[in-house]
């Protein structure tokens, strides 16, 4: 499972005052912290900061990757803050996200393609946000037109089918999941991933609804999820997950965790 | 969901302790909180006392049954016990369960027609334990002939496709879920169900095991477990994941455990 660490956000609270303050230590200590947790990538957000974004956004990724290796998830919506990022980035980076809007992919496609960045190309064109497991495919196949076309290997693409919550339509759930298998099936070397917490938006106790939709992504083929790292029911069920669909050979990687003490019932 | 509450077998200490001592209070309270926590029916078990099972057994039973209403899923491994017990139960009995194999199949079947029980049947015949999904489809199959040749209607059966512990393999994980979404696609009308807990047999920390392999078993369609009913965590991701794969309209089950403070992140 390919772990893309949340939590360098600064639409939480605490991270957007850390990277306003300019607090070295808060930083590095949460991107320490998630790289220990197994997180591959760490995603780094300073969309907080509407006027000066490029600004705030190249001090986090400075201060990350001074002190981890893991490559970074860039996660903007603004191109040009996206370019300047890919162009200090140290190693092969990551775009979260892009969508398959004609004129949002004429600019970023570019930038893909000279930085060979990785990408999470979320499934969702000018005709809007997808309902069905059927619209989420029709999206994936126009990026994967653009994507070898443009000579973009599709085994750096992370495919999320974009997660709708199941409080507004009770289908929402199932849909993702049949598109999940799909998107396995059709596209060999391609990364499925998800940012789960859309999923239970509206109801109470929103921890087990992300925690039971995450299991069942994860046996629908989805080898890859956007976390927090530091959550040990989460990261418990992923490590359990992968032994119950048979990629955790020998178990290995679940002994290890447990070794840890992370993992727990 | 229906929930088979596993708690009044005599496979546990402190069952075992209570049956022996025909502790009245001990068994009524388990029963009931078992009851109150959701459970449709609660499995009965004397097996443990080898010398006198029917004698046991038959107390328990009527202990459970003067102070509860749901149906009991009597566990016994001797026709006669079971008959014995089929006889004095009120209402629609369970026999968890059967297998396949030829002779214990003959003995049965008779009983589960003259009772009209409804049958908790476990995927393994004379040919031994099943190991692929498609061991366990012929299995079902052979089920399926002997059950429409006597009359017992599908809507009374259980299938269980026998977990073993991925430990041994680690494909088994996968072959079960693979025979649940198939029994279910090719018999309309039959339940499925699991005892879940030997998914995780041999390995450390064995519960997060079984709370990720049920929430997949639910995303195949399972209907039915028999489960600890007083384990907040698995209930948690029970009602959850019927929220997840469109089972409860209205999200109105999740809701209402909410507010009675069973559900937990």
């Amino acid at each position: 499972m390919i772990i893309i660490g949340e939590l360098l956000n600064s639409t939480r609270r605490e991270v957007k005052d850390a990277i306003e303050k300019r607090d070295v230590e808060f930083v590095k200590d949460l991107a320490k912290k998630q790289v220990e947790a197994g997180a591959h990538y760490l995603d780094v957000n300073a969309g907080a900061f509407v006027d000066d974004e490029a600004e705030h956004l190249l001090w986090l990724m400075d201060t990350v990757q001074a002190v981890v290796e893991v490559p970074l998830a860039i996660d903007s919506a603004d191109p040009e803050v996206i370019e300047k990022a890919l162009a200090v980035h140290k190693g092969k980076a990551m775009i979260n996200s892009i969508t398959a809007e004609k004129e949002k992919l004429e600019a970023i496609v570019p930038l893909i393609r000279k930085y060979q960045a990785k990408v999470i190309a979320l499934c969702m064109d000018d005709s809007g946000m997808p309902n069905t497991a059927e619209d989420r495919l029709k999206v994936v196949e126009k990026f994967h037109d653009v994507f070898t076309k443009e000579g973009i290997p599709m085994e750096d693409v992370f495919l999320d089918p974009l997660v709708k919550p199941v409080s507004v339509n009770s289908s929402f759930g199932n849909e993702v999941l049949v598109a999940l298998e799909e998107i396995n099936n059709r596209y060999k070397g391609v990364h499925t991933t998800c940012g789960l917490s859309n999923i239970s938006f509206g109801l109470p106790q929103r921890k087990v609804l992300n925690q039971a939709f995450f299991v069942m992504c994860v046996a629908r083929g989805m080898d890859s999820v956007i976390i927090d790292p530091l959550d040990p029911k989460i990261m418990s069920l992923l490590y359990a997950s992968e032994v119950l669909v048979d990629r955790d050979p020998r178990c290995a990687n679940y002994l290890k965790a447990v070794r840890r003490g992370v993992v727990q019932g």
